[in-house]
């Protein structure tokens, strides 16, 4: 048992995770993937749905690194840097072949059903991403840069779900038009 | 071999693979929950894949039902229609317990990325309703209803990708914010 092999199942099964889904992907090929041998999952992790929540804490400790890199400490004003956050994004999507969508979004969708569990612990995550967007808008509130009757709070929680909307368009449309679109609604219309 | 079995086939499935997904429903569940005998699946359909496929189409059918008798035949001129058309939905949603989501959204999220074929197909479904919101959008247009320089196409397809991840969030959330929060920003500013 080591850190490092734990660290290696969770790395490989998120990235399986994020591509095909949790149901469709099995701890077997998880510990293949890993080239952990069979029968050692459980070592590390008490059961699959333990290691679906620590997939979930994984892409959030990646994510929260972005947050902190471009959307408080980047360069500009909090509507610049917001802005360069959601083109982070669109740059990785593109890279990725307009493919995978967002990790947590996907399992609201695919979990948030299934599973009390799954379902309140990313209701949990969406609530923490939402919060750091709405503290981005209430600073360019605070500097007179939103539009007039629009809340913070309201305005971010309808931002990340655009942006969800947008990617799942974007995994069958496979090119940057949903992406586009929603950028453009977003940074132009509603905050314009 | 009757149609009447295949379209019993087909709409039990299709409520089941709503309720958890295409690839985490068996073809032996959709036939217990048909009560159709083992083995029969295949007279039907060529592939769980082509059983697929035509979820997709039972989906749009009913989905045009409602299209015509809300959004196109409704009562009022085309931006009263196409709030009653999302309210129709939020109504929906809260009846079923803020669960299931949009069949067609749920399964470009899940498929997407998995098969060319559901990619293609969902692709065109998606495309058909935008094109349905924008119609009525272009008509809200010519009569001088839409705020300056809002495209009816982009802003049709912007109204379905932001509908969309708001059902996702809905799912984690389990309760009706993440639509009210969409319905106002959509209705009150982005058209208002």
């Amino acid at each position: 048992m080591s850190e490092e092999t734990r660290q290696r199942i969770l790395t490989k099964g998120a990235e399986l995770i994020h591509r095909q889904g949790y149901n469709n992907t099995g701890i077997k090929q998880i510990l293949d993937a890993a080239q952990v041998p069979k029968g050692s999952f459980y070592f590390y992790f008490g059961s699959k749905e333990d290691f679906g929540l620590a997939v979930v804490e994984y892409h959030e400790a990646l994510f929260r690194d972005r947050v902190m890199q471009i959307l408080i400490q980047g360069e500009g004003g909090p509507l610049t840097r917001l802005r360069a956050f959601f083109e982070y994004f669109r740059a990785f999507f593109a890279e990725a072949g307009y493919c995978l969508g967002c990790p947590i979004g996907n399992l609201a969708q695919e979990m948030g059903d299934l599973s009390p569990i799954f379902q309140q612990r990313l209701e949990k995550s969406m609530r923490g991403l939402t919060r750091v967007i709405s503290r981005v808008l209430a600073e360019a509130g605070g500097l007179g840069e939103l539009p007039e009757g629009l809340d913070p709070g309201e305005t971010a929680m309808f931002m990340v779900e655009a942006w969800h909307g947008a990617l799942a368009r974007m995994k069958v449309a496979k090119n940057a038009e949903p992406l586009d679109v929603c950028h453009k609604m977003l940074f132009e219309r509603l905050l314009g």
